[in-house]
């Protein structure tokens, strides 16, 4: 669904694709909740701004992402730019 | 590790237990990603406040909520203030 | 810069102009602090998301928001949209 | 009502005093809103642990914060450990 050159590019930004490449992945850790939090709250906004939200869980200081489009059943462009957008916070 | 009573407190709440009564567990839905993210910064505060920290995930407008004390291998009383804080929102 | 029935329809939804009509007004007061800041964090995605953005004071439980396009010297379409987004949180 | 010790303190830290010496203030200034509000979530969680709370206005990428205590009518403890929480983000 997307091409070889960006998934390469997202591997080079600490990102994984699971098993069947329908989603992409990153573990984001922190010093304290605090600052896991506000990193979180830079990605709300970004996410919002892209029409495009992340499946996300938190537990103190981790932060774990999964990217997918649900309506296109794997990764799409939106996904690519996302997750750009939050290695760049 | 805490009495019946505190958990049927819980219950009335919407919050559920385990299996094995480890944790509990409430699922919070909104009509927005935008309204979920704001519940989870007025909760974010609140577990900070607390000094006790919820395990959670959020897809788009689904907060689900886990409470439970890593440090005591279960419910303790902390869990049971975050989750009227929580539930107080 | 913007047409009076706008305006006549923010006036409705509380805000308020400054004398020379250059910017819009409104304060927001909430029950505690982490309330009123979860709006601040619902105005803010709502702000990113419209690339335009209020001047803004927070003091406990109130917020004081101030809309205006600094670029025009006064009140344009941005600002109407954003009142409005705003008073629909 | 502080030590000239802890207001030299904070002075290292950025913060200056008012005429009257009532309050605290210091100016932050960052790249993006977003960044700005991201620095505002840890501060606002910071002072909600702290019970005390800033007076402060944003304006895209600056944050102007003032800190004092209405209660006292000027500079207390809870002053300076804020701003001292505030310039550890």
């Amino acid at each position: 669904m997307t091409d070889k050159i960006a998934l390469e590019e997202l591997k080079a930004l600490g990102w994984t694709t699971n098993k069947d490449k329908t989603a992409i992945h990153q573990s984001f850790k922190f010093k304290t909740f605090i600052e896991a939090f506000a990193w979180m709250t830079q990605a709300a906004m970004l996410a919002e701004k892209n029409n495009h939200h992340p499946d996300w869980s938190n537990s103190y200081n981790r932060v774990d992402v999964s990217l997918t489009t649900h309506s296109a059943g794997g990764i799409t462009k939106l996904d690519i730019e996302l997750a750009k957008a939050f290695s760049g916070i």
